[in-house]
């Protein structure tokens, strides 16, 4: 069937559709830098918020902001979307990577990281309008600023679609939801050496809060949204599937943060030196010997490259590697199998995400 | 005239007022907490946020959180408020406060402050959850927690009024221009002993977007929404008087965090020690002869009691109490003759916000 509508985009390659989305990210960010001046804001003010932006902002993989144009697509089920609607979506997309910031330049202070992105973390680089000295806890604020453009963003360009405040509703929620797992993140590790809150029950809830939330299931909430959906338990249906995902690709991420190249992931992993309740460490008590647990209480969680590498000998020692792989491999048949049984909405909206995740560069 | 409808309020006495204000503040706080059980939140989480609520929201003055109340008091001229409208004023008015907190607990980090309210600053407090160690970082998180509570208490009770939406929209782009205030406060003493910054004019550009629009601005505004108007005209007046206001409010801050008992303020001043762009460094060199400038250049923005000592002591070579005197019953008269011109609203609204920061105490 040839759709005529003047105003329907061309069906796009995965390339088109990335470039599409890269293209609009100066577009949003100039709608936020250009209401400054008539705010009276000085010109190094204005600079500081265009470079923190763009630092913080771009440069990521831009999976969770994509996720709501992919999904939207296949939730309309055949009807092409039109330019607007496409447009549109990508807004929502880049509102989900601002989110992210918020939350990463917060992260990257309370856990004391080294680099992001391949570069120093915000608040490690160079305070541009200071002698010497960098952002530091300045950095604290700027989270904020990049949490309030997600609000000018959707304000520009939601006001007046009935949705709206489903939207606003739905992006307070899953902050929330990110902080107490944020909450749950940080208070996990009281005390260095005492493994007693080191368990899979915690360390799921605290994934769960802290990264599955706003990476699987807002995305995709929000093209549910979009699309008109306004049934309850296509929402819940969603959320039992897209949680889990988060929480497999947040097992991903701890077992890159160990064996990971930080020349792929662009950080360098600090969760040993961290003390964090990581998956890793988990496991390993499940499958060590008392000798080996004895040995992780003693070395895990110091900042010293020494007793970093114990605990990555240990690691090894326990087959940490293999113990991973089948946790994927039984994690992905779990998801399939959940998948599967959907019938409100296009099974194609989770499948397309469980490919994006599933072939992740390890 | 005597109002006969059962769900009219009795007219009452400032105290009673302020002991329905503070009544509502656990049953606000049971709204949040009680939801945390059911997502499977552990104990010692849920007890974190309580306590961080309890520490951080109350215990302040609670004049922004009353001006709600008092200003839709006035906005319905003589028309008695319902115990509903009371209670939904009183909502807000907390609402208000605990934008405050979001607000304050990262300042506090930021500024590197010692007390807060006359205890330590939250982020200096013991760590409930370890040996030893205080909250530190963690507290970055916990303003975001603080700052979600809004979204959960405006949500549970104006969801389904029409003014939902400006509500939030209100709310956001306050706490916008707040940010922007303070990433101007922190960017506006880049290099000791360089005083090229410390102007009157960029000193009121601080304060009206840290200070005004938050403190001063947003109560009234929330208050306008209850009662129902909308015309933009009446927001414009509203913000043409309020913001200069807050304006004084700032400056009598900065006169105290010099002369103010840390007993009465709550606070340990560190204005000097943290070379803020204060109101009194600025009124100092507009009026002091070229050798006091050079000595202060030499000694503001030093941590270090003697320092701070010489400082005080040319602050009042340069006369600063006399100076401040003049200029607050400057703007006392500039506020009432704006006032006094006001016909679009009940001009009681500022007269009363007025009769509250003028007689507060030195
Ligand atoms: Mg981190
Ligand atoms: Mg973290
Ligand atoms: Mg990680
Ligand atoms: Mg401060
Ligand atoms: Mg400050
Ligand atoms: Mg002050």
């Amino acid at each position: 069937e040839l759709n005529m509508n003047q105003t329907s985009a061309p069906i796009k390659t995965a390339k088109e559709e990335l470039a599409d989305f890269v293209e609009i990210f100066p577009i949003l960010t100039n709608e936020i830098l250009k209401e400054l001046p008539g705010m009276d804001m000085p010109p190094q003010t204005i600079a500081w918020v265009e470079k923190m932006i763009n630092v913080n902002v771009s440069g990521g993989k831009m999976n969770r902001g994509l996720t709501v144009l992919h999904s939207l697509q296949l939730l309309v089920e055949g009807r092409q979307l039109s330019r607007s609607e496409i447009f549109l979506a990508n807004v929502l997309g880049w509102c989900v990577e601002w989110l992210q910031a918020f939350f990463l330049v917060a992260d990257d202070i309370m856990d004391q990281s080294i680099t992001r992105r391949g570069q120093p973390c915000w608040y490690r680089q160079a305070n541009p309008i200071s002698n010497n000295g960098t952002i530091g806890s300045i950095a604290i604020n700027d989270s904020f600023i990049l949490e309030s453009c997600i609000y000018i963003l959707i304000k520009k360009y939601f006001r007046n679609e009935p949705y709206y405040a489903d939207i606003l509703d739905i992006f307070h929620e899953t902050s929330y939801q990110t902080e107490l797992g944020q909450l749950l993140d940080l208070t996990t590790q009281p005390n260095r050496g005492d493994f007693s809150l080191f368990t899979l029950n915690t360390y799921r809830r605290i994934v769960k809060y802290k990264t599955a939330y706003y990476s699987f299931y807002l995305p995709v909430a929000l093209a549910m949204l979009m699309a008109g959906i306004t049934s309850t338990p296509a929402f819940s249906t969603a959320k039992d599937i897209l949680l889990p995902m988060g929480e497999f690709f947040q097992v991903q991420d701890d077992f890159l943060d160990c064996y990971g190249s930080p020349a792929v992931i662009g950080k360098i992993g600090r969760d040993i030196e961290e003390n964090k309740c990581s998956w890793m460490i988990c496991q390993a008590i499940l499958n060590g010997t008392p000798e080996q647990i004895n040995l992780l209480k003693k070395h895990y969680g110091l900042d010293n490259p020494t007793d970093v590498e114990l605990v990555k000998k240990i690691y090894g020692e326990i087959g940490l590697k293999k113990i991973f792989k089948d946790y994927e491999d039984e994690s992905y048949a779990f998801l399939i199998s959940k998948i599967k049984s959907v019938r409100i909405m296009p099974q194609e909206v989770f499948i397309k995400l469980l490919s994006k995740i599933y072939k992740r560069d390890l």
